[in-house]
């Protein structure tokens, strides 16, 4: 599989802490703690922060990354032979949002795919995308991944007496989404995906991250809308980074010292550092999106994608790893620059 | 790719026309009006009709189903290389449902993928299957399918003033999961899927079904969570079926006299006896459920191919045809039975 493009679309401006702590009502020292133990500056989110409402759809940012993505690829809506899209927060549970945004590309008559995913959500559809070009059926996918965590932010609440991992939900994450055409066939400026995989390790362990969605019949639910075990997540992502990364490099032959580039799961800036720290990979360049447009989930790795085929001279090496921390799965890739 | 086993898993016992019509006080009128006009007779619902408790989730069903399929197929949770799960109503945005099924199941170490799916979820999770399966990195996946719609069963509501057309969505589904081994390889009762597609028809069209989901900032929404245009399901869903029967056969080359079973789509009894009458297949026994089992969504297929599997002779051939009309899917596969 070969990576012809990556675009992203973001949300209206970034907002930084000074202006969610300015409309949630908190107080310096929160800003504070939140660039220090966070370490994520800024974010842009779907949401018009005045009213609450959101007035960004998933739809919008992810036809809006595709359409950048096809342009900068050179391949036109007929071109493509299939659709896949990795969302926690679709727009609606029907239609799946990858059919709207097919739509609006205008791409008709060839298979899609939503899947329902996580923090790993985008190494998935990257994968389903790259068993369909290994099955020959197919020869040109678009695959897309966003969130639009705003459905999330309750701005009626009083965050003052919140509890505080009720807080982090506020400023860990962003709005975004991403996009990527890959095809069996390199291009000018490409890269190969040498070796790929998403592997579900959550055999008897609890989720680590939990999101709720309320129909009709449990709209009074009280139970918290999105919950995070931040304890078992800075534990366990870090190592399973490491893990991920040294089967990437098994798979694909590569020593830590042949790494030019490497893109690290991006949950907030600080476990970030965390990581990059722990992997210790002498010779590459680091490529993280996350201090000032957050933890855009399913988009993430789109962006990091997006910045990473700029900067990857042809044959240097880049190694990508997600960890989702909701029922623990290992997701990586090993990308190749192609000619220019 | 052959398919091993089919099964399904059902939440209580059927819940006929009468009970719901004492539950939402509706009258007797209505009760005849259900029969003669949606043609279901009754339905299972994860829902206790008393308390108006959700009492049985997906990952229950689905897990059931799995556990069932496994079992029939003879194949250990250790043998299975990926789980694929189609739904529209998954249990939480995240984790997937189908991590909490795999983890269930004693499943691990695997690629999982969820679909965000409609009526033709369950054939989109066999085609991801299948597409793995010709990909060579997979030789056994667990597909699953499965619905709870009784999320959107508000029992609060007073039904008697509420609109014919939501009304109507009480009456039309059921809950329930299926599942389904396939293979690479045959095995003795198996079935080869000798043609399969799914396919986005969706261009410049409105949806003909939506599915709403709500989050902490839009609990006090009042858009309706569910809503259909039945005047144009009703006129497409059966065209829609009849060009997906002719292109099966043109794929395997069969006349409409080699078709010795068909598993049409089953969006209410009346409209499959519609649907039914208009294919004529003159030598093929019809399989439906929908009777009895209402309109389940992504579970309908496996329900389908349950009873399908056991009535399928060697070298019998049978049609399956899912048409979504979310935002308009075609979907069908091509079966015939293996050697006993």
């Amino acid at each position: 599989m070969h990576i012809l493009s990556a675009a992203s679309a973001l949300p209206g401006p970034p907002v930084d802490n000074a202006a969610l702590a300015r409309r949630f009502g908190m107080d310096a020292l929160w800003e504070q703690w939140v660039e220090a133990f966070i370490g994520t500056h800024a974010r842009h989110l779907a949401l018009d922060l005045e009213s609450g409402k959101v007035v960004t759809t998933l739809a919008d940012l992810a036809a809006d990354a595709g359409a950048r993505a096809l342009a900068a690829a050179g391949v036109t809506a007929g071109e493509v032979d299939a659709v896949v899209l990795g969302t926690a927060t679709p727009d609606r549970l029907m239609p799946a949002t990858v059919n709207i945004v097919a739509d609006r590309l205008g791409i008709d008559q060839v298979r899609t795919f939503q899947l329902q995913s996580g923090c790993s959500g985008a190494v998935q559809a990257l994968d389903v995308a790259r068993q369909l070009l290994l099955a020959g059926e197919t020869g040109t996918v678009l695959v897309l991944g966003g969130d639009v965590i705003a459905r999330f932010y309750d701005v009626a609440r009083d965050l003052t007496r919140a509890a505080p991992a009720e807080l982090v939900n506020y400023v860990l994450f962003g709005d975004a989404a991403g996009a990527a055409v890959v095809s069996a066939r390199p291009a000018p400026g490409s890269a190969e995906v040498r070796a790929l995989f998403t592997r579900l390790v959550g055999l008897g362990r609890e989720p680590g991250a939990v999101l709720e969605w309320f129909g009709p019949a449990d709209r009074d639910d009280d139970r918290p809308a999105a919950t995070e075990d931040y304890k078992a997540i800075e534990k366990h992502v870090p190592e399973m980074t490491e893990e991920v990364l040294l089967e990437l490099l098994r798979a694909v032959g590569w020593t830590d010292r042949d790494v030019d580039l490497v893109l690290p799961p991006q949950l907030s800036g600080r476990m970030t550092r965390l990581i990059t720290d722990r992997l210790a990979l002498p010779a590459a360049r680091e490529v993280s999106v996350v201090d000032h447009a957050g933890n855009c989930g399913n988009a993430i790795v789109f962006l990091q994608l997006e910045r990473a085929l700029a900067g990857l001279a042809p044959g240097e090496r880049a190694i990508g790893v997600s960890i989702e921390s909701s029922k623990w799965i290992k997701a990586g890739f090993a990308l190749e620059g192609g000619a220019s």
